[in-house]
Protein backbone atom coordinates (compact mmCIF):
# COMPACT_ATOMS: atom_id res chain seq x y z
CA UNK A 1 0.00 0.00 0.00
CA UNK A 2 2.67 2.65 0.57
CA UNK A 3 2.84 5.45 -2.34
CA UNK A 4 6.36 6.34 -2.48
CA UNK A 5 7.53 9.71 -3.38
CA UNK A 6 11.24 9.60 -4.48
CA UNK A 7 12.80 13.71 -5.03
CA UNK A 8 16.16 14.32 -6.00
CA UNK A 9 18.07 16.87 -8.31
CA UNK A 10 18.13 15.99 -11.94
CA UNK A 11 21.44 14.03 -13.54
CA UNK A 12 21.52 10.23 -12.16
CA UNK A 13 21.63 7.66 -14.77
CA UNK A 14 18.41 5.36 -14.85
CA UNK A 15 20.39 2.99 -12.69
CA UNK A 16 20.85 4.89 -10.26
CA UNK A 17 17.27 6.50 -9.81
CA UNK A 18 16.00 1.94 -9.83
CA UNK A 19 18.98 1.05 -7.11
CA UNK A 20 17.18 3.71 -4.86
CA UNK A 21 13.93 2.61 -5.62
CA UNK A 22 14.73 -0.77 -5.10
CA UNK A 23 16.47 0.00 -1.97
CA UNK A 24 13.49 1.66 -0.89
CA UNK A 25 11.14 -0.63 -1.22
CA UNK A 26 13.27 -3.80 -0.23
CA UNK A 27 13.30 -1.57 3.42
CA UNK A 28 9.41 -1.66 3.00
CA UNK A 29 9.28 -5.45 2.74
CA UNK A 30 11.66 -5.83 5.28
CA UNK A 31 10.46 -4.02 8.32
CA UNK A 32 7.18 -2.82 7.32
CA UNK A 33 5.64 -6.02 6.33
CA UNK A 34 4.69 -4.79 3.18
CA UNK A 35 4.31 -7.75 0.54
CA UNK A 36 7.02 -7.69 -2.16
CA UNK A 37 4.21 -7.13 -4.81
CA UNK A 38 2.74 -4.15 -3.18
CA UNK A 39 4.93 -1.38 -4.84
CA UNK A 40 4.07 2.00 -6.14
CA UNK A 41 6.77 4.55 -6.46
CA UNK A 42 7.08 8.18 -8.06
CA UNK A 43 10.34 9.28 -8.80
CA UNK A 44 10.88 13.29 -9.26
CA UNK A 45 13.96 14.88 -11.06
CA UNK A 46 14.04 18.89 -10.16
CA UNK A 47 16.29 20.98 -11.71
CA UNK A 48 18.18 23.38 -9.87
CA UNK A 49 16.43 26.04 -7.72
CA UNK A 50 13.58 23.69 -7.32
CA UNK A 51 15.14 20.64 -4.98
CA UNK A 52 15.71 23.58 -2.00
CA UNK A 53 17.48 21.93 1.25
CA UNK A 54 19.34 23.32 4.72
CA UNK A 55 22.88 21.53 4.13
CA UNK A 56 23.13 21.73 8.04
CA UNK A 57 19.89 21.01 9.38
CA UNK A 58 20.38 18.94 13.17
CA UNK A 59 24.02 18.96 12.27
CA UNK A 60 23.64 16.34 9.26
CA UNK A 61 25.29 17.41 6.57
CA UNK A 62 23.70 16.92 2.97
CA UNK A 63 25.19 17.82 -0.53
CA UNK A 64 23.42 17.88 -3.74
CA UNK A 65 22.79 13.98 -3.90
CA UNK A 66 19.97 14.64 -1.02
CA UNK A 67 17.48 12.25 -1.75
CA UNK A 68 14.09 13.18 -0.13
CA UNK A 69 11.42 10.16 -0.02
CA UNK A 70 8.34 10.37 1.17
CA UNK A 71 5.96 7.25 1.89
CA UNK A 72 1.94 7.49 2.57
CA UNK A 73 1.27 4.55 4.40
CA UNK A 74 -1.12 2.91 6.78
CA UNK A 75 -0.78 4.11 10.01
CA UNK A 76 -0.39 0.77 11.74
CA UNK A 77 3.01 0.80 12.45
CA UNK A 78 4.78 1.74 15.81
CA UNK A 79 7.63 4.11 15.97
CA UNK A 80 10.33 0.83 16.53
CA UNK A 81 8.91 -0.30 12.99
CA UNK A 82 9.63 3.38 11.71
CA UNK A 83 13.02 3.31 13.51
CA UNK A 84 13.96 0.21 11.67
CA UNK A 85 12.54 1.04 7.95
CA UNK A 86 14.98 4.87 8.45
CA UNK A 87 17.76 2.67 9.05
CA UNK A 88 17.11 0.23 6.37
CA UNK A 89 16.40 2.41 3.74
CA UNK A 90 20.00 3.95 4.50
CA UNK A 91 21.72 0.42 4.76
CA UNK A 92 20.37 -0.22 1.64
CA UNK A 93 20.85 3.06 -0.26
CA UNK A 94 24.73 3.47 0.85
CA UNK A 95 25.53 0.32 -0.46
CA UNK A 96 23.37 1.03 -3.90
CA UNK A 97 23.51 3.69 -5.37
CA UNK A 98 25.86 4.36 -2.85
CA UNK A 99 24.21 7.16 -1.12
CA UNK A 100 25.91 8.94 1.89
CA UNK A 101 23.92 8.24 5.18
CA UNK A 102 23.38 11.90 5.72
CA UNK A 103 22.00 12.33 1.86
CA UNK A 104 18.88 10.26 3.00
CA UNK A 105 15.67 12.15 4.53
CA UNK A 106 12.30 10.45 4.47
CA UNK A 107 8.79 11.23 5.67
CA UNK A 108 5.63 9.18 6.52
CA UNK A 109 2.30 10.62 5.70
CA UNK A 110 0.02 8.07 7.55
CA UNK A 111 -3.64 7.34 5.88
CA UNK A 112 -6.11 4.21 6.92
CA UNK A 113 -6.22 0.92 5.11
CA UNK A 114 -9.84 2.60 4.23
CA UNK A 115 -7.81 5.34 2.04
CA UNK A 116 -6.63 2.99 -0.84
CA UNK A 117 -8.14 1.18 -3.50
CA UNK A 118 -6.02 -1.11 -5.81
CA UNK A 119 -7.90 -1.23 -9.10
CA UNK A 120 -11.88 -1.69 -10.02
CA UNK A 121 -12.96 1.00 -8.17
CA UNK A 122 -13.23 -1.08 -4.05
CA UNK A 123 -11.93 -0.16 -1.18
CA UNK A 124 -8.73 -3.08 -1.41
CA UNK A 125 -8.76 -3.53 2.32
CA UNK A 126 -12.11 -3.24 3.48
CA UNK A 127 -13.75 -6.81 4.28
CA UNK A 128 -16.81 -6.76 1.77
CA UNK B 1 -11.26 21.16 -0.33
CA UNK B 2 -9.46 18.52 -1.67
CA UNK B 3 -6.05 19.06 -3.34
CA UNK B 4 -5.56 16.24 -5.95
CA UNK B 5 -2.52 14.88 -7.33
CA UNK B 6 -2.85 12.74 -10.54
CA UNK B 7 0.04 10.71 -12.00
CA UNK B 8 0.61 8.76 -15.11
CA UNK B 9 3.13 7.81 -17.63
CA UNK B 10 3.62 10.43 -20.51
CA UNK B 11 2.47 10.19 -23.43
CA UNK B 12 -1.65 11.16 -23.33
CA UNK B 13 -3.04 13.84 -25.11
CA UNK B 14 -4.63 16.68 -23.62
CA UNK B 15 -8.32 15.99 -23.50
CA UNK B 16 -6.95 12.55 -22.39
CA UNK B 17 -5.73 14.04 -18.90
CA UNK B 18 -8.64 16.32 -18.81
CA UNK B 19 -11.18 13.54 -19.24
CA UNK B 20 -9.44 12.07 -15.97
CA UNK B 21 -8.86 15.68 -13.74
CA UNK B 22 -12.90 15.92 -15.01
CA UNK B 23 -13.85 12.38 -13.79
CA UNK B 24 -12.24 12.35 -10.88
CA UNK B 25 -13.76 15.89 -9.60
CA UNK B 26 -17.19 14.72 -10.93
CA UNK B 27 -16.71 11.66 -8.90
CA UNK B 28 -15.92 14.06 -5.74
CA UNK B 29 -18.76 16.08 -6.50
CA UNK B 30 -21.19 12.94 -6.47
CA UNK B 31 -19.75 10.89 -3.34
CA UNK B 32 -17.95 13.29 -0.79
CA UNK B 33 -19.95 16.40 -0.57
CA UNK B 34 -17.64 18.63 -2.22
CA UNK B 35 -19.41 22.18 -4.43
CA UNK B 36 -18.79 21.37 -7.79
CA UNK B 37 -16.40 24.70 -8.17
CA UNK B 38 -14.00 23.34 -5.03
CA UNK B 39 -11.86 21.96 -7.36
CA UNK B 40 -7.49 21.85 -7.78
CA UNK B 41 -5.83 19.29 -9.38
CA UNK B 42 -2.02 18.30 -10.52
CA UNK B 43 -1.12 16.48 -13.11
CA UNK B 44 2.29 14.89 -13.07
CA UNK B 45 3.08 13.22 -16.70
CA UNK B 46 6.27 10.58 -15.70
CA UNK B 47 9.34 9.78 -18.00
CA UNK B 48 9.38 5.76 -17.98
CA UNK B 49 11.65 4.66 -15.02
CA UNK B 50 10.34 6.99 -12.68
CA UNK B 51 6.36 5.78 -12.59
CA UNK B 52 6.57 2.41 -11.18
CA UNK B 53 4.05 -0.28 -10.25
CA UNK B 54 3.44 -3.82 -9.58
CA UNK B 55 1.32 -5.18 -12.75
CA UNK B 56 -0.30 -8.00 -10.39
CA UNK B 57 -0.72 -6.85 -6.86
CA UNK B 58 -3.61 -8.03 -5.19
CA UNK B 59 -4.37 -10.04 -8.55
CA UNK B 60 -5.08 -6.69 -10.41
CA UNK B 61 -3.40 -6.76 -13.45
CA UNK B 62 -2.16 -3.55 -14.06
CA UNK B 63 -0.69 -1.61 -17.65
CA UNK B 64 1.38 1.41 -18.24
CA UNK B 65 -1.93 2.95 -18.84
CA UNK B 66 -1.96 3.12 -15.08
CA UNK B 67 -3.21 6.22 -13.71
CA UNK B 68 -2.11 6.90 -9.66
CA UNK B 69 -4.85 9.28 -7.91
CA UNK B 70 -3.95 10.74 -4.27
CA UNK B 71 -6.71 12.94 -2.82
CA UNK B 72 -5.76 14.96 -0.21
CA UNK B 73 -9.26 15.82 2.05
CA UNK B 74 -10.33 16.60 5.07
CA UNK B 75 -10.90 13.20 7.37
CA UNK B 76 -15.02 13.68 7.54
CA UNK B 77 -15.92 11.39 5.15
CA UNK B 78 -16.87 7.79 6.31
CA UNK B 79 -15.48 4.48 4.83
CA UNK B 80 -18.91 3.94 3.33
CA UNK B 81 -18.14 7.41 1.55
CA UNK B 82 -14.59 6.33 0.47
CA UNK B 83 -16.18 3.24 -1.51
CA UNK B 84 -18.91 5.28 -3.39
CA UNK B 85 -15.89 7.95 -4.21
CA UNK B 86 -13.55 4.65 -5.44
CA UNK B 87 -16.40 3.09 -7.63
CA UNK B 88 -17.59 6.49 -8.68
CA UNK B 89 -13.86 7.21 -9.92
CA UNK B 90 -13.35 4.32 -11.81
CA UNK B 91 -17.00 4.00 -13.37
CA UNK B 92 -16.24 7.48 -14.98
CA UNK B 93 -12.81 6.71 -16.06
CA UNK B 94 -13.78 3.74 -17.58
CA UNK B 95 -16.38 5.42 -19.55
CA UNK B 96 -13.92 8.62 -20.55
CA UNK B 97 -10.99 8.59 -20.89
CA UNK B 98 -11.52 4.52 -21.05
CA UNK B 99 -9.46 3.44 -18.96
CA UNK B 100 -9.45 0.02 -17.59
CA UNK B 101 -11.07 -0.65 -14.27
CA UNK B 102 -7.74 -2.02 -13.43
CA UNK B 103 -5.43 1.04 -14.40
CA UNK B 104 -6.92 3.02 -11.25
CA UNK B 105 -5.17 3.55 -8.32
CA UNK B 106 -6.24 5.72 -5.54
CA UNK B 107 -5.10 6.55 -1.88
CA UNK B 108 -7.11 9.34 -0.12
CA UNK B 109 -4.75 11.41 2.77
CA UNK B 110 -6.37 12.67 5.24
CA UNK B 111 -6.26 15.82 7.56
CA UNK B 112 -8.74 18.57 9.11
CA UNK B 113 -10.93 21.59 8.05
CA UNK B 114 -8.54 23.80 9.65
CA UNK B 115 -5.77 22.82 7.63
CA UNK B 116 -6.84 24.54 4.73
CA UNK B 117 -6.94 27.80 3.10
CA UNK B 118 -8.06 29.44 0.00
CA UNK B 119 -6.79 32.11 -0.14
CA UNK B 120 -6.22 35.77 2.02
CA UNK B 121 -4.38 33.82 4.47
CA UNK B 122 -7.61 32.73 6.16
CA UNK B 123 -8.05 29.76 7.37
CA UNK B 124 -11.39 29.28 5.12
CA UNK B 125 -13.30 26.36 6.92
CA UNK B 126 -12.74 27.96 10.44
CA UNK B 127 -15.41 30.11 11.82
CA UNK B 128 -13.63 33.47 12.88
CA UNK C 1 10.65 19.08 9.44
CA UNK C 2 7.93 20.35 7.37
CA UNK C 3 8.50 18.87 3.97
CA UNK C 4 7.24 21.84 1.73
CA UNK C 5 5.92 21.24 -1.97
CA UNK C 6 4.92 24.36 -4.19
CA UNK C 7 3.38 24.09 -7.39
CA UNK C 8 2.41 26.44 -9.45
CA UNK C 9 2.59 27.30 -13.49
CA UNK C 10 5.36 27.21 -15.46
CA UNK C 11 7.05 30.48 -16.85
CA UNK C 12 8.11 32.70 -13.83
CA UNK C 13 11.81 33.44 -13.36
CA UNK C 14 13.98 31.48 -11.10
CA UNK C 15 14.20 34.78 -8.50
CA UNK C 16 10.64 34.80 -8.50
CA UNK C 17 9.82 31.25 -7.36
CA UNK C 18 12.78 31.91 -4.72
CA UNK C 19 10.99 34.42 -3.16
CA UNK C 20 7.62 32.57 -2.79
CA UNK C 21 9.99 29.62 -1.23
CA UNK C 22 11.90 32.06 0.89
CA UNK C 23 8.11 33.43 1.97
CA UNK C 24 6.88 30.25 3.05
CA UNK C 25 10.07 29.00 4.82
CA UNK C 26 10.42 32.56 6.70
CA UNK C 27 6.86 32.24 7.64
CA UNK C 28 7.11 28.49 9.19
CA UNK C 29 9.33 30.23 11.22
CA UNK C 30 7.66 32.90 12.64
CA UNK C 31 4.28 31.44 13.24
CA UNK C 32 5.17 27.23 13.34
CA UNK C 33 8.14 27.12 15.68
CA UNK C 34 10.34 25.66 12.94
CA UNK C 35 14.07 26.27 13.40
CA UNK C 36 15.70 28.19 10.33
CA UNK C 37 17.68 25.48 9.06
CA UNK C 38 14.90 22.92 9.26
CA UNK C 39 13.73 23.93 5.42
CA UNK C 40 13.14 21.44 2.90
CA UNK C 41 11.48 22.64 -0.08
CA UNK C 42 10.41 21.35 -3.29
CA UNK C 43 9.01 23.38 -6.48
CA UNK C 44 6.85 22.02 -9.19
CA UNK C 45 6.48 24.21 -12.26
CA UNK C 46 3.59 22.61 -14.31
CA UNK C 47 2.45 23.29 -18.05
CA UNK C 48 -1.25 24.45 -19.20
CA UNK C 49 -3.77 21.77 -19.06
CA UNK C 50 -1.72 19.96 -16.05
CA UNK C 51 -2.16 22.71 -13.33
CA UNK C 52 -6.28 23.22 -12.68
CA UNK C 53 -7.82 24.95 -10.42
CA UNK C 54 -10.94 26.85 -9.88
CA UNK C 55 -11.14 30.90 -10.42
CA UNK C 56 -14.14 31.60 -7.97
CA UNK C 57 -14.29 29.34 -5.18
CA UNK C 58 -15.45 30.75 -1.66
CA UNK C 59 -15.71 33.79 -3.51
CA UNK C 60 -11.87 34.44 -3.87
CA UNK C 61 -11.01 35.37 -7.72
CA UNK C 62 -8.03 33.61 -8.41
CA UNK C 63 -5.76 33.96 -11.75
CA UNK C 64 -3.06 31.69 -13.63
CA UNK C 65 -0.40 33.20 -10.98
CA UNK C 66 -2.34 31.12 -8.11
CA UNK C 67 0.74 29.26 -5.97
CA UNK C 68 -0.61 25.83 -4.39
CA UNK C 69 1.36 25.23 -1.33
CA UNK C 70 1.23 21.32 0.29
CA UNK C 71 3.24 21.66 4.00
CA UNK C 72 3.48 18.22 5.56
CA UNK C 73 4.63 18.84 9.16
CA UNK C 74 4.14 17.24 12.65
CA UNK C 75 0.70 17.51 14.08
CA UNK C 76 1.46 19.76 17.09
CA UNK C 77 0.77 23.03 16.01
CA UNK C 78 -2.91 24.31 17.10
CA UNK C 79 -5.58 26.25 15.19
CA UNK C 80 -4.51 29.67 16.14
CA UNK C 81 -0.77 28.79 15.18
CA UNK C 82 -2.42 27.53 11.58
CA UNK C 83 -4.33 30.48 11.34
CA UNK C 84 -1.23 32.67 11.84
CA UNK C 85 0.94 30.89 9.25
CA UNK C 86 -1.40 31.61 6.47
CA UNK C 87 -1.29 34.65 7.35
CA UNK C 88 2.35 35.11 7.66
CA UNK C 89 2.76 33.11 3.91
CA UNK C 90 0.14 35.45 2.46
CA UNK C 91 1.75 38.79 4.12
CA UNK C 92 5.32 37.56 2.74
CA UNK C 93 3.92 36.56 -0.86
CA UNK C 94 1.96 39.62 -1.74
CA UNK C 95 4.99 41.66 -0.72
CA UNK C 96 7.74 39.77 -2.48
CA UNK C 97 7.07 38.12 -5.54
CA UNK C 98 4.22 40.42 -5.33
CA UNK C 99 1.77 37.81 -5.39
CA UNK C 100 -2.37 38.65 -5.04
CA UNK C 101 -3.88 37.44 -1.45
CA UNK C 102 -6.48 35.60 -3.59
CA UNK C 103 -3.29 33.48 -5.15
CA UNK C 104 -2.08 31.82 -2.05
CA UNK C 105 -3.59 28.16 -1.53
CA UNK C 106 -2.50 26.40 1.37
CA UNK C 107 -2.78 22.57 2.13
CA UNK C 108 -1.18 21.69 5.40
CA UNK C 109 -0.64 17.65 5.70
CA UNK C 110 -0.31 16.22 9.06
CA UNK C 111 1.75 13.51 10.32
CA UNK C 112 3.88 12.74 13.60
CA UNK C 113 6.92 13.72 14.93
CA UNK C 114 8.25 9.72 14.99
CA UNK C 115 7.31 10.46 11.01
CA UNK C 116 10.64 12.01 10.25
CA UNK C 117 14.57 11.35 9.35
CA UNK C 118 17.12 13.29 8.77
CA UNK C 119 19.53 11.75 7.90
CA UNK C 120 21.64 8.45 9.12
CA UNK C 121 18.55 6.30 9.31
CA UNK C 122 17.58 7.74 12.47
CA UNK C 123 14.30 8.41 13.34
CA UNK C 124 15.65 12.27 14.25
CA UNK C 125 12.76 13.45 17.16
CA UNK C 126 12.67 10.30 18.71
CA UNK C 127 14.73 10.22 22.02
CA UNK C 128 17.17 6.91 22.13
Amino acid sequence: MPLVRISLLKGKPPEYLRAIADGVHAALVETFAVPPDDRFQLIDQHEPGTFIYDPDYLGVHRTDDLVMVQIAASATRDTAAKQALYKAIVERLTRDPGLRPEDVMIAIIPNQREDWSFGHGLASYVKA
